[in-house]
């Protein structure tokens, strides 16, 4: 657990720096500093700074004269400046958190514990020169919350549908390649550094899908995982594993895998006790489980809870979790039932549980009834189990936002749920049930965290689109604090990723920026499937337009479009009951189509083209109108995009990336914008009230 | 050229018998022949019966009160019986034909060649005991075309999407597998020995869609080609190769495949010579250029015309011929364009060049202007180029028609197309001009046959579903003779495959069978796309309904269905002009939607529902009629399959298979039923006139 640190300047050869260009780092290596610490990320922080000095002119080492102090809180010989704070404030800022003051023209940080250290660390880097301006007093920084870990659907052997990465858009694997670990071990460091840069703490490193090859990472090619957790072990970046449920029959030579079964139970304690020898501080596992295919503990008659349970029985003993997924529905549907509701089933297969899972159980909700559409009522789920550790989870990598090709900054989607109070305007936020913080307090110990598939592959750019690295970024800010602003996370992304060191970065370059990110979420909506209801999309490959692809199809996503309106019935009065899972006020909110936010029209209500929205419009204008608008917008921004090329402003290589990617969301775009407006104007007989062309 | 014949008994080891049982054999078998005539296929015929008679107890050899006496015309020493059929015969009846009689008790078959005697031999095992009851005066029999080809769309290599056999539903190649020619020859031969009794004559042995590996048949990998032609050889078959238009780059190292480059011509006059030297009788090449991908002329702005006759230059001098695909169109359409019309392509592209053809070039032309659709007008094409040698393409592999999962019996379609008059009543028919008997006579020495997709694999019963062997056997024997009457040739077809010697078939599974294929292919267009628009099929497989799934893609197959009607335009008056590439009187017939044929009604005009058929219904209630009552026509044929195995009359396997794929056929059935019938209900807004339950 002690290998030598790579030195940060050989983790940016062949690849975009994305956050973390050797510019971010001026501010602290212009200048002398101090550290306290011991420990492998205490040696992490001390060689970043070794090596930002060595660029540019600073020097580590010496107490006197230092105009920065990085040091633990229970350091036992501090330099004057740091036992001078430490002695302003009440409490150790425990283990990930840190104390940040300005006095006397020295900057301190003390940190609870060594990822305190490292949080602090890269916490100065964003700051860059406004850490060593004004003095400012003692503020005290920790995250929100505990977990926050990128799931990688990541295949060892190529999968022959899904290929190496299961809707990864970013190339292959970083972890794997071709049935193999990847030769390319310092390209893992570097991936742990940026998210430790980010905020986030933990990766799994396989898809949730677990098949036969992958199995084996738990067992006799558990040596895979732990190379790979050596690599991430420095940025404080835990490893976790999905697993498959049925390991004990595939692996064990069991003849069953029922979480009851005492040979089953000892199967999976001897065979997590071989795991946390190997790795000493593994994390736990991620399990699909009894969904789409997926092993799982109804084949023995046993519930989620059982499940789970016997997994989390033989993890605990060593703090492991087992983040198990509430992603289950029939997805054997008959589209001609309209009685079953997809939307329904997380909450009525998991709600009746809440009180029955482990302490070491991390239920894992995806944030939304569905599946990552770009607009859906929070899950309510969420506002359903006070008595069991819930995880929310989000889709970092694109699947249904435009798969890095499309320009889609996520974070003000992800603040939105994360902000959403299920209980109402006074009531907690999803936010703090993620933090254990809401009704019902802490369960196990702590809140089940922040979750989110990762967008990131072996491509130059990490994400395929240079633009998408802001989603990696802003999910670990988010994560860490919830309530931070998206424009400002953005601002904050910008400074480092742009940055001209101590020139920062050009306002030209920043305002387009913004105005090609900022509003991307709502102008990929806007140009896509209507009013929240969602799919419309290419079944299979889930990207560009196919507005009856899932129409018809067992996989219980629909949108009922006749000749006279659309539109899912989703209340108890006279639809599915869904709305009925919500608590009060949301439950009356979204029954009523009069009350239920235009967004989520058509999610809820089954209503007439002509249906007046709060806006004033007609729902088959405000298709017309937002699909021809949105994809307006998308020419705008690619417009703006080459004038900062004009201007040179960015690297050719970044903007020639950008500028491919943007000619296909101006294509793409169109043609959503025309496959909606034909399809609804052919089955409306509405004509566009401005007399638009629509084919 | 001279190898050992396979004895007859060893070809159907481990594979279903088809229309070649043993039992097939016992009129010839229990009998005295004699036999004179040489050569290799003489010599096939000479074992056939030599194996028959060691079964059934018969003899060869002597012509001493021989019952069945086979010969060539040309024999110098005929045995008497045959002398005097001889002196009674105005002249050799051809290559491939035959003179049967029988007179004095004796059946007497007097051949023009080898082949000929092949093919009687085959006709008397159809015959059975009716080849010797009461004496008749001589009857000739001869092909109607001398072309009559399978092409195989079977890849050497397995193609990553496409699989070993494009469009292929009885498992792997009987050719290739896995890269490599296949380990079984014997069922290579089987395959012969199925088709010569057909009738057919010609193979083609890979993919019209001509990738990597296939291409070097051509060149280093032609022996594999050579090993196929000895095992086909005996049985009369001949070895037809699909070449790459590119191959002089991808193979000779060539910078162009110009057609009008002397270099370009060299090589290829080079190849076939030696492709010509290995296997002496060899067919021709089979070109798909310019074509969904493929390589072709038009890159060097050569017309098809001097791409295909730079092709004939080389296999001229050997006898050999061209077929050239004329399946060209443009598929990368816009959806927005109306005025595009794939349905035009083929005519407005071959058209203009009638007259340019070389001899040895044959077009091939697909039966409709779409794609192998279960119901699509003839092909103007056929009408449109007297000074060509045209053969006409079908799809005995069931692409579009069930995929071998539904029963379609696909001859009462070949015949209707066949017997397809495209100058009027008294004009002459489709398989004229396929004959070369049409008008403009017989450009480049006799018409260009009859061609079909193969739908063989090595599937133990060689087509996936076991009754889709009678569209193979259909096929021969509609090439041989287009005039037979497709119940005819599935009473035939019943009579060998399910005889039982000299009791026949039972009457019970004689009616079952006609009950359930007479009217199949009807029944399977009355289920999927209503009246002639066709497609409505899932994108990429081609199974199964998906209503929309073309409509907004760039393949070029819409249906135009809004909330008012569907259809397209093709009229001169108002629409692509399509109907005015037919003669009169079909160009009138076609533009008048009172006029035109219900079946082709949406094919060529854009219609209300509310329209009213020939038939009195309206195109709304049609749609429902047909779909609700073809469901429930499947149904009762799985009733009626049912019964024949509860009374033992037909094998169990056999029986299963069937069995099977009709439990598919039912469900796949009732889910074109109802998602046609909720799309246009959901469109039109008008109900069932019957009430009938639409979802």
């Amino acid at each position: 657990m002690n290998q030598p640190v790579t030195p940060a300047g050989e983790l940016m050869a062949d690849y975009h720096a994305a956050w973390l260009p050797w510019e971010a780092f001026s501010a602290i290596g212009s200048r002398r500093s101090a550290i306290h610490g011991e420990g492998l990320l205490a040696d992490t922080v001390r060689r970043e700074v070794e090596d930002a000095c060595a660029r540019f002119g600073g020097a580590t080492g010496a107490d006197e004269d230092a105009e920065l102090v990085l040091a633990l809180y229970s350091w036992s010989a501090l330099p004057a400046a740091a036992e001078k704070l430490r002695n302003s404030v009440a409490e150790d800022p425990g283990d990930e958190g840190f104390v940040l003051a300005r006095q006397d023209g020295v900057t301190v940080l003390l940190a609870g514990g060594p990822a305190g250290l490292l949080y602090g660390f890269f916490h100065l880097v964003r700051l860059g020169e406004a850490a060593f301006g004004a003095d400012h007093p003692p503020r005290t920084h920790r995250p929100v919350m505990r977990r926050r870990m990128l799931d990688h659907w990541d295949n060892v052997a190529v999968h022959d549908v899904m290929g190496q990465v299961e809707r990864g858009y970013a190339g292959g694997s970083i972890f794997w390649s071709d049935g193999a670990l990847t030769k390319d071990p310092a390209r893992v460091r570097a991936y742990g550094r940026l998210l430790a840069a980010s905020g986030a703490n933990a990766v799994s490193v396989n898809n949730v899908n677990v098949h036969a090859v992958e199995a084996r990472l738990l067992t006799d090619r558990l040596d895979d995982v732990a190379s790979v957790a050596d690599e991430l072990r420095p940025y404080g970046i835990g490893v976790y594993l999905s697993v498959n449920f049925a390991s004990p029959i595939m692996l064990g030579g069991l003849p069953s895998a029922d979480p009851l079964d005492p040979a089953v139970q000892d199967w999976w304690a001897r065979t997590t006790a071989r795991v946390h020898r190997r790795i000493p501080d593994f994390g736990g596992y991620v399990v699909k489980a009894d969904s789409e295919g997926q092993a799982g503990p109804f084949a023995y008659g046993r519930s989620h809870a059982e499940g789970a349970n016997m997994l989390a029985a033989a993890l605990a003993p060593y703090g492991g979790v087992v983040y198990w997924r509430a992603f289950v529905y029939n997805h054997r549907q008959d589209w001609r039932d309209r009685s079953t509701d997809r939307a329904r089933a997380a909450y009525d297969h998991f709600a009746p549980l809440d009180g029955q899972f482990a302490d070491a159980v991390i239920l894992q909700v995806k944030y939304g009834p569905i599946d990552f559409q770009p607009r859906e009522p929070v899950s309510p789920v969420l506002a359903a189990m006070p008595n069991t550790r819930l995880a929310v989870e989000v889709q970092v990598t694109q699947e249904y936002t435009g798969q890095q090709r499309h320009v889609c900054y996520l974070a003000p989607l992800w603040r939105e749920v994360l902000g959403f109070r299920p209980w109402g305007a006074s009531g907690a936020t999803v936010a703090d049930v993620a933090a254990g913080t809401g009704p019902g307090g802490s369960p196990g110990g702590g809140g089940g965290g922040l979750v989110a598939v990762s967008n990131v592959g072996d491509d130059r750019f990490w994400t395929g689109h240079p633009l998408a690295q802001a989603n990696l970024y802003a999910f670990g800010r988010l994560a860490w604090d919830p309530s931070l602003d998206p424009s400002a996370i953005l601002d904050e992304w910008i400074d480092l990723t742009f940055t001209r060191g101590a020139d920062g970065v050009p306002d030209q370059l920043r305002h387009t920026l913004h105005a090609i990110m900022d509003d991307s979420w709502r102008t990929y909506e806007h140009y896509t499937a209507p009013l929240g209801v969602g799919f419309m999309v290419n079944p299979g490959d889930h990207y560009g337009p196919s507005i009856d692809g899932y129409e018809y199809t067992q996989w219980g996503t629909y949108h009922f479009a006749d000749r006279n309106g659309i539109g899912v019935d989703r209340t108890q009065a006279t639809g599915t009951g869904f709305t009925a899972q919500y608590p009060h006020p949301w439950s009356s909110t979204y029954e009523s189509p009069h009350d239920c936010p235009d967004e989520l029209l058509i999610f809820f209500h089954h209503v007439p083209y002509t249906h007046i929205l709060h806006t004033g419009a007609t729902v088959i204008q405000h298709i017309y109108d937002t699909h021809f608008a949105a994809t307006q917008r998308v020419h705008e921004i690619r417009s703006q995009w080459q004038k900062i090329h004009n201007v040179g402003l960015v690297d050719s290589d970044l903007h020639a990336r950008v500028a491919e990617r943007l000619n296909e969301q101006a294509r793409s775009a169109e043609e959503w914008r025309d496959q909606i407006n034909s399809y609804f104007l052919r089955k409306s007989g509405i004509s566009d009230a401005l007399g638009r062309r629509i084919y």
